[in-house]
């Protein structure tokens, strides 16, 4: 059977891209010429333009959430076990908008995009983003669709981010927001693992203060102990018990050279550290991790999520995991907490999983079921408020 | 006042090379030709040489745990508020021997020596040490100094890793085994971690595989990743938070460039990297990582510690701390449930504390009550079994 068969897949889909000429002014005071935004959508725009879900990726994420680019892929979007017909986010109800944010490696405009005023590629001048830059592209997608409201806001952990932005930055211009696997803002830890995994990359003398490709080369060590870094903090340490335990690759102990992997974990990291390596842009990931730094919802609001949250209209699913400790439930219940004091209306499911921050990504079935009956109610809501809307 | 005036101070030490030219058969089936043991002694053996107590050192050790080396010194040795007269490891009482382990880089034979085979340094040819090496050339120091049997061996982390093994290899020649912050092996995270900080080191050009100092350089970069890996893991999420939060070093936004800190835990981080960097040889934090890695207690006895503790004769106090998340309070208490059924006399104490696993070298409270009283109890059981031993 072929990919595009499988019951529930959106099939095969191709991305778009779309250029933006009209500079954006970023929260760092630079500007932005013009920009392009690599976009995917699933299922169909309903006539009143009110069935739109935007999907917010996380930091290596991109605009492929769902489906295939060609029969001959191997592997689905990234979170193609939740969206389609008939999945939590179901493409027979909704129209998916899924897009790769800008400083972004998949197609959008990023360091590796030529710099129009210097003919060179931007590399590290790129101007650093911050999440509202990012919602503030994403609303210049929506009028371009014609989504004055989105039915839905979704992200998981930096993705969540975006959505919580969302609510608090055009409030009027989202039904609900679904947060899951966030916090209001990184713990000192969170920070600490951030910066270590930059200093990685930095070191690197493949790095070349950014410029790596201009030197035709790429900080691959780099890149790939600041994924190896990551990776460790997705993951619960049940999980990595489970997983691999301290399983020998050879069965035994033979003490080797440091070019040994003895563990099974050792290998594992290594492969998904040179994975990655081979396919991120590092500038991108410097990006990224300095985005969520910076991400402090109650700043503006002089340090009052509570605050923050006034301005919002949206429902809110708030989604946390037992095993995540990068994003730990206690994160989730701040936000929750902060929603709550705000008089809105929120549901929050915190769900019993081993998989640490990396279950928002997995098919758990309790996690599933909740994010499909709070789809379920969203699409019910669509009806009525349009009308009301109308009057 | 000049510090070794300070009460409770052992006051000015001097260390002591002891040479040891009987080769040493490595559990890596290599042989080490003779080489040097650094240690310090604080107190005095008694007549019967019965009060003595071994303090075994974690990964970055040295044998300089108490006093100062010079008026002029600043800091005094790493234990040092737990080591002195009054304090729970009593040099009124006890005679205390502390000794920077083979492979380390603080006096003792290392990959920093010359191999005398070859007229160069050792380097990476340096031989994979395990803990039970540690122990055997301990053993020959206890043989030397005229200690037949260790009133205590004390140790945490890694420390307390040494500690559990002298009780099962030499279980006539412990009387008491303090395992502070330990485990019967490391979990999967904990390798994870290891890893990634090996690689750190191994990826910096810098490294030269491991002959760096042949080459009139220091892999600098690489072991400050390393050592800031392992820093976030020694402290707990809440003490980070306590001490940093996200304070900024400005006090305000303003994104700057990669170069700079903008968080004060980034600049506090750096600095303990860049620290550890200039005073720490690569060669042995790789070694030093490695011996935690193949350490499991059980493995000899069919991966059941309870048979393994069979063959200890001493008594255990176990201590962990509960925000420690390298090795947890479940992992002490898999030791302490192992002891009870192999029906070995055990105390275990779950000390309540913000600081990680760094906890276990603070002079909390609680934690030194208990250890001053369990140490007490180690001197009243000096006199009637020496008198029983005498029989």
């Amino acid at each position: 059977m072929e990919p595009r068969a499988a019951a529930g897949s959106v099939g095969i889909v191709t991305p778009r891209t779309q250029r933006f000429e009209q500079p954006l002014e970023l929260a760092c005071g630079r500007t932005l010429p013009g920009y392009d935004i690599v976009y995917e959508t699933y299922g169909t725009l309903n006539a009143d333009c009110s069935n739109a879900v935007l999907i917010c990726h996380a930091l290596s994420g991109n605009a492929h959430a769902a489906g295939y680019h060609s029969p001959a892929d191997r592997k689905p979007g990234w979170w193609d076990n939740c969206i389609g017909p008939g999945k939590p986010i179901d493409t027979s109800r909704f129209f998916v908008v899924s897009l790769n944010n800008i400083g972004g490696c998949a197609g959008s405009t990023g360091p590796h995009s030529v710099n129009p005023a210097t003919g060179r590629i931007w590399g590290p001048d790129f101007p650093v983003v911050r999440v509202r830059d990012w919602v503030a592209t994403q609303r210049r997608l929506a009028d371009l669709l014609g989504i004055e409201r989105w039915a839905a806001v979704v992200g998981g952990s930096l993705g969540g981010m975006q959505a919580m932005r969302w609510a608090i930055d055009h409030p009027e211009r989202v039904r609900h927001c679904v947060v899951i696997a966030a916090a209001l803002k990184l713990s000192a830890q969170n920070l600490a693992f951030n910066e270590i995994a930059r200093k990685a990359i930095v070191a690197d003398p493949q790095f070349h203060d950014g410029w790596f490709l201009e030197h035709g080369t790429l900080p691959r060590q780099g890149l790939a102990i600041a994924r190896m870094i990551g990776h460790v903090t997705y993951l619960s340490d049940e999980l990595m018990g489970d997983k691999f335990g301290r399983e020998l690759r050879s069965g035994s102990f033979a003490p080797g050279s440091e070019a040994d992997a003895e563990f099974q974990v050792q290998s594992y990291l290594r492969y998904q550290g040179d994975q990655f390596a081979d396919n991120f842009d590092a500038n991108t990931y410097l990006l990224m991790t300095r985005a969520l730094d910076y991400f402090d919802l109650a700043r503006d609001f002089g340090d009052d999520p509570v605050e923050a949250f006034r301005r919002a209209r949206a429902r809110f699913l708030v989604v946390s995991f037992s095993s995540d400790w990068r994003f730990s439930p206690r994160r989730s219940r701040e936000i929750v907490d902060a929603l709550l004091a705000a008089h809105r209306d929120v549901s929050y499911v915190e769900i019993e999983a081993n998989e640490g921050h990396d279950a928002f990504l997995l098919p758990i079935p309790r996690y599933h079921d909740a994010l499909q009956r709070y789809m379920e109610q969203v699409h019910a809501d669509l009806a009525p408020r349009s009308v009301a809307d109308a009057r």
